[in-house]
C-alpha cells in the first residue's frame, strides 16, 4: 500500500545505524492528541472520517491505562485571532476555514466517547507537536515520567512532531500503530517508517495493553 | 520514483486545507545543515556519499547569499558521552559507533569546500533541528530574520525537524530542494511533499537565488 | 526606600560591565502582564490593592500603544488541578487556595477598565515568564518584532522573568518603571535594579510614550 | 547586611501564599555553574576574587556527590562574535571586554580545582538559565532526576535564573546557600530571598550534606 517506502526507506537505514530499539520504561504517561470534533468528521475542513478505526483502538488503551493509574493527557487544538495573518495560517489554510468564537470551540471539545476525567489534563496546544507553546513537559517531570505512549493523530502531523519532541527529551517514547491515523494511508505508513527509524519504537496496541497489564 | 507518494499524498491533503503558499519574506538568512566530513563519507555508519551532490548546490546558494549579505549560519553535530547511555541512542546507535575526542572532532568538522568565514556562526546542534538546545532563535531575532532559506541534509531527519521548529515560530521558512538530500532517495522525496504540505515552501534553487540576487 | 541597593549593587555591577543600555528598536509591542482581579484584589490571597497605581499607569500606555497601532498581549494565569500535587505548588501554596472551575475563571479576568480588544491577544500562561509554555514568541516574530515593553506585575516575578526571557531571544527588552508594581515596595525597587543591570532598560512612562507617540 | 530585605519581603510574601516548602526528591542531580577562570579572576571584567570561598564550599558538595554517585554537571560561558552586535552585547558590555579565540577559551575554562572527570558533563551554555539554548532537560530526564541541587555563581543572575527555569519544569529545585556567591554581598542576600519565596528553596551546605550522605 506505501509503494515499498518501508521496504526501501528501513533496511538502508539500519545500515547506516538507525532503528535501534528503545524499549519501555518504567514509568509511563499516554497522551491521546487531538480526538476532537473537527479532526473526525466529514464536515470540517481538516477533519476525515477514515479516522474513526482509530477511536476505537483508543478506547482499549485507555481503558487499560485507566485500569494501570498512570497519567493521562489530552490534547486539542484552536486556531488564535492572531495566527490568521501568520506565516502559519498562509501554509495551513483550514486554519482561517474555521469558525472562531462559540462554533469554534464546539468543534475542538474532545470525542464524547473518550469521556475524559476531571483529573486528566486537557492541553489546548498551538502547534503540532505537544510540547511546543504547552506547559506539557512541566507535567511529565511532576509524575515522573520516563516513557510517553503516543496516539491519536495525525501520524505525519501531530504524532510524529509529538514523537520527535519527546525523543529530544530522552524519553522512551513509543507510537501505538494501530492508535495512531492520518487522513492519507499513504502517509500514515510513510511516517510510522521514518518515526521508527528516527524518534520511537512503533509497537501493536497489543504490545502496549501487555505492558500497561504488567504494571497493575 | 516515489511510489507515487507525491500524488496520492498532495492532492488529497490540498482538498484538506494544507499546502498553502507562504512566500518569501524580506529579512532572509540561510542556514546549511550538516555537511560535515562525517555526513558525507561512506567510511563513517551514519555517512553516504550520495549527498555530494548536495554539496554543489549548497556551493551556488553560498555564493549568492555572501554577494547578498544576508547571515548565514551552518551546523553540525557532535554526540556526547552522557548521550550513550540514554533512549537517544539506543534509537540511533551510529551514535555510539563514532569515536570520541580528537577523531570525532574531525568527524564533525565542515566540508573544507563550504569555507566558511569567522562571521558565520558555526552552530554545534544536539538534536535534528537547529532550534533544539541552542540559542539559534536568539541569533534570528538579533538580525530581524523573517524568512529561514534551508539547505543540507537529511530531507527526512534535521531538515525537516527545522522546518518545523521555524515554521511554529512563524517564520517564512523555504527549502531548497535540490540543496538538501537523503541517504534514501525515496525518503527524500516523500519527506518533501510532506515539509511543503505543512511546514516550509519547497522551491528550486533556481528560485531562491533569484530571490536572493533581487535583494542586492 | 530600598536600604541602599541601588547605590550599593547598581556601581559595583556597572564596573563589572553590566548595565549597558540597550536602546528602543524599530518594531515595539506592548505586553500587559497579569492585571486580572485576583492580582489586584486584597480578597484573593495573592492579590494586593498595592497594584492599583500600576493599573492607572498602564492605561496610559496602552491609550499610547493603541495610537501608534502597535501589537497588544495581555496575559493572565490559571491554576490547573495537575499543578497542585507538583513541587510547583508546594513553593506556591496561593496556587492551591485559588478556586478551580467558574470562581476561579472569574478571578483570571482582566481587570474592565483595560478594555481589551478582540485583535489584542489574551495569553493564559502557566509560568511567570510570559514565553514559558505558551507561543508568545511566535506571535513577535510573525509581526517582525524587535522590541518588547514591558507592564504589569509582580516587579519580582513575571516583570522579571519575562525581561530575561527577551533578553535570552535578543529583544530590546524595556521595562516601564512606574507601568511595573510588586506587593512589596522594596522588592520592587531592587528587582528592578538587577533587571536594569542584566535584562532589560528600565525607563520611565513618560519617555516611552514620547517612543510612541514619534512612531505615529 | 541587607538593609532588612529579608525581614520586609520575606514576611509580606508568605502571607500572600509563597515561600512554600517544596523539600528534596528522590533522585538528585548536582550542578555547577560557572566556576571558571574569567569569573573568579580580578584581572576579568566579569571577574571578582570574592567568589573565592564559593569555590571551597563547592568543593565539599563535589566529594559528598561524587560519593552518593550522582549525576554532576558543569557549565562555562563563552562569547560567539555573532553575539557582539546584538541586544545582549549591549546589556552586558563585559561580553566585548571578553578576548575571542584561544584567550576566550582559556578564560571560560574550568577552575582546575574542581577536578572535572570526563563523566560530569560540561555545558557550554550561551545565557543565564543552564536550561536556556542547552539540551540540559534532556540529560536530565535521561536519568530520572526529580531534583536539583544549584551551586556557583552569581546568585543575582545565572543561579537565579537556573532556578526558576528548574521550579518552571516542577523539579525540586534546591539552591545551596554557602555554595552559590555573587559579586556583591547585597544583591545576594537580597536574591536568596527571592529565591526560596519564588522558586527553590535555599538550605545550607550541611542540610545537602546530609541529605546525600543518606543516599549511600
Amino acid at each position: 500500500m506505501d509503494g515499498g517506502y518501508h521496504e526501501n526507506v528501513h533496511d538502508h537505514y539500519l545500515k547506516h545505524g538507525f532503528g535501534g530499539r528503545v524499549g519501555f520504561g518504567e514509568h509511563p504517561a499516554l497522551v491521546v492528541i487531538d480526538l476532537a470534533q473537527s479532526w473526525l468528521d466529514d464536515r470540517s475542513q481538516q477533519g476525515s472520517s477514515a479516522l474513526e478505526p482509530v477511536l476505537s483502538q483508543v478506547l482499549r488503551v485507555l481503558s487499560s491505562a485507566r485500569r494501570a493509574e498512570i497519567p493521562i493527557f489530552f490534547t486539542t487544538m484552536q486556531a488564535q485571532i492572531i495566527d490568521l495573518a501568520a506565516p502559519i495560517a498562509r501554509k495551513l489554510p483550514h486554519m482561517g476555514a474555521t469558525p472562531f468564537g462559540e462554533e469554534a470551540k464546539a468543534m475542538a471539545e474532545l470525542d464524547p466517547r473518550l469521556e475524559r476525567r476531571e483529573t486528566e489534563e486537557l492541553i489546548v496546544k498551538p502547534r503540532a507537536s505537544v510540547f511546543w507553546g504547552t506547559p506539557f513537559e512541566a507535567y511529565l517531570t511532576a509524575h515522573g515520567i520516563d516513557t510517553l505512549l503516543i496516539t491519536g493523530c495525525s501520524t505525519s502531523g501531530c504524532v510524529r512532531a509529538t514523537a520527535e519532541s519527546a525523543h529530544n527529551r530522552n524519553l522512551h517514547t513509543v507510537v501505538l500503530r494501530e492508535a495512531v491515523g492520518d487522513r492519507s494511508a499513504i502517509a500514515h505508513e510513510a511516517n510510522l517508517t521514518d518515526i521508527d527509524l528516527r524518534y520511537a519504537d512503533v509497537v501493536s496496541v497489543d504490545t502496549a495493553l501487555s505492558y500497561l497489564e504488567a504494571m497493575r
